[in-house]
């Protein structure tokens, strides 16, 4: 009756947890900008603050800023470790609920329908920078344990840690730092994330493996300062030009890398995995036309969307800074140029060998006239998660319940970074439970969480925690 | 008599001639930034009304803006016709003097030791945006006028037009379509520009030659909106890989530029013209050192500096707006992505044909699921002027008594679009006798303008116009 309860109060105040997700959205706590420090640590101390209110113990905020990470941004964390022996006379199991309260930065800002940091709904959707990225995600778990502590009278039906950190969209260093060197308080028996999507609407989905990445910048020098390309254009190397060159270099024209032996250790998908992938609903035509908007999707010959984006490695460019970048004109050869590189890593790259393996490449296409610096910006492990386990079955169970359908398993392109941090030094299962949709415009413009994913993951959530628990 | 009262005068006030310099140069007068626009037009007024309190006649500002043009900046005019008969009997001649009073944009703002706009005087420099380029070659022009006007008690030794404009550093657009429309009343027999350089320090230096230019941008579009690269990566083009790849067929690893047909009307310097740069004083391994400061050249092999830099066509790339450019990192597959690239052009090259073979080649390269769109943002006719006639001598004469040498001839490698528009549209020659030295910083950070070279700049202006007078 417990679960009835908490469902049922989960759905009495579906009003009142939007609003309380609205004032957190408010905050612009977009980890990599230095400029919103105080903001990052602001929505840090509101979550906090609700933990507490809800009954959470033992909430605080660990700090990570250190000599070396001066500008590192606190974690949060609660746990409530009371729910004593199980019906099988065992302690019951502890969940760790990991989300994020750091956001991605929200330019450009022109592009915006309505202010990222001013929560608006339309359509059922509610928009903002962060709003299922994660911290819409990470109030779905907040306002389950509300939901179950009330209904079950100050008392959650399973062990609970939560931590929630503040710069997962920065490659999340503060967390592996505590979770390498404090991992005992962490102790759990399975971690549940929700910073996933469902495959498609009304799909209920567990995402199983996850895409490691390097964040690298390639700096380009060339000339001592600025100089006039009429003077100069000629003689003086050209730092874009030679990033243009290096980069042209990293991928051939199809999409493939390449990098000398960075396909080396991809490992294939099983074929089980591979027929499962076949049988999801995706028309790769669809997808191109309603999600990408190109006129032709791009990729590795010989493998499915699906493959490209889950299972192999990709590189991409992000942005290039230096030189003029405003209207019109100025006949600039800058001194130095910068292009911002990543790559994709899969199961069993490591970002250590992919980076060597890229530096020693663009150092041997250097350019002449130029010098060039290569470096790494952050990095996080590829990932897959076993699935044969009960806590897959709780998720799974929980979401049948709520959705009606059995769930989908799949693989998401993006890096949770921790992830790998919890398989590696806690040694748990991680159940990858997301409620995001694939045109929710992560990382982008107008993004948004459908309000109806809002109220089903909470439910889901109690439904999970309560089956864990029984 | 008067030549010397003239010269004395400028002497006696080079201390005011600069603080007036200042002041001018305090107004951030960028032509290409529209919201500086007020400040373009607060130049503009300066201008005139120093030439108005110097005693030119017909002072106004002629307004270039249009319906299509709606940011165009003023021209600044002014005249003084009335010097009558020379000794043989015949009208003495129009000295058409051209000059500009807008500015390139200072950015990067961090690397200037003292701010753009406060001009401030160190080692017998005077450091701001425009000092050189060309507010202070202008002033000379100004200042030689007034030291004239002065020792002529009201009158100078021949009839002078002065014609200053605000968008030579964004194309000259405006003052091109005055002079193709009112040609009539820009009449006169010489124009006289100083807007180039000495080719080395106490070396008298009369430019003969400029290398014209097209300005473009490379638009590249891919995904309809900013994507995720976690989840999109291996599928959406990527803009600035797609820029990459087409930049890096533009030109070869040398610097030899690859667009079909670029080189068919490449015209050769004399063997005159040749010989005379071989004799100048340069070493390619000092230039590379003191003004380019790179590990090593770059540029068509076969040809000297002076040949890349003066008599063939070029290639740069000058920022490439779009993306992520803060600092961390942004994991963006950007929908768009824009390329700044500039070709200079030499005789006997046109811009619109240079356009059209650039954009038909970068159009034939464009990457699969990328749509480009390439625009010229200005062009400038590469240009040679005539060395044999009187104003020549008459330049030549004046700096030899103000340095005590002879002048050398050169071309430069830059644009100034409107001697284009002198030769073409008004058949006159044009005396480019600047005075700015090769490590000025145009374009740069810390540009600067030395001194002494300002007040021999005035005093050779002041005898050249007497010359032309006599």
């Amino acid at each position: 009756m417990t679960i009835k309860a908490a469902v049922e109060f989960a759905q009495e105040n579906q009003g009142r947890f939007v609003e309380e997700l609205k004032a957190l959205l408010r905050i612009p706590s977009v980890s990599t900008a230095p400029e919103h420090a105080g903001d990052v640590r602001l929505a840090a101390e509101f979550v906090a603050a609700e933990l507490k209110r809800i009954g959470m113990e033992n909430v605080r905020l660990i700090e990570t800023a250190t000599a070396e990470r001066p500008g590192g941004h606190p974690l949060v964390y609660a746990d409530w470790l009371k729910a004593g022996l199980g019906a099988d006379g065992k302690a019951k199991p502890t969940v760790l609920c990991y989300g994020h309260y750091d956001v991605q930065p929200a330019e450009p800002l022109d592009e915006w329908l309505s202010p990222p940091f001013e929560p608006t709904e339309r359509n059922g959707n509610l928009y903002a920078r962060g709003a299922v990225d994660d911290k819409g995600q990470m109030w779905m778990h907040v306002k389950a344990l509300e939901s179950l502590m009330v209904a079950g009278g100050g008392t959650l039906p399973v062990n609970v840690r939560v931590i929630v950190e503040g710069e997962e969209e920065v490659g999340g260093e503060g967390i592996a730092h505590f979770v390498r060197a404090h991992g005992d308080q962490l102790q759990a028996d399975v971690a549940l994330v929700s910073d996933t999507e469902m495959f498609a609407p009304d799909l209920p989905t567990l995402c199983v493996g996850l895409r490691g990445m390097i964040y690298t910048e390639i700096e380009a020098r060339g000339a001592r300062t600025d100089l006039h390309s009429g003077m100069y254009g000629g003689a003086a190397p050209n730092p874009f030009v030679a990033l243009a060159q290096v980069i042209a270099q990293l991928k051939d024209a199809e999409g493939k890398i390449l990098i000398p032996g960075f396909y080396d250790k991809v490992a294939k998908p099983t074929e089980a995995e591979l027929k499962a992938w076949k049988a999801l609903p995706f028309d790769e035509e669809h997808y191109r036309e309603t999600e990408v908007g190109s006129v032709a999707l791009t990729g590795e010959p010989g493998y499915s969307v699906l493959e490209r984006t889950w299972s192999r490695p990709t590189l991409d460019v992000h942005g290039m800074p230096g030189g003029f970048i405003g209207a019109g004109a100025k006949t600039v050869i800058p001194a130095k140029a910068v292009a911002k590189v990543s790559m994709r890593l899969v199961p069993d790259m490591t970002p250590a060998e992919a980076f060597a393996q890229y530096k020693a490449y663009v150092e041997l296409l250097t350019p002449k006239g130029i010098v060039l610096e290569v470096r790494m910006i952050h990095s996080g492990d590829p990932i897959v998660v076993s699935t044969d386990n009960v806590y897959v079955k709780a998720a799974t169970d929980a979401m049948h319940t709520v959705f009606g359908k059995e769930t989908v398993f799949v693989r998401g392109g993006g890096s949770i970074p921790i992830v790998g941090d919890f398989v590696r030094e806690l040694t748990i299962p991680t159940v990858m439970m997301g409620f995001g949709l694939p045109d929710d415009n992560l990382h982008a413009p107008n993004e948004k969480f459908h309000l109806a994913n809002f109220y089903r993951g909470i439910e889901s959530i109690v439904r999970f925690l309560s089956g864990v628990g029984a």
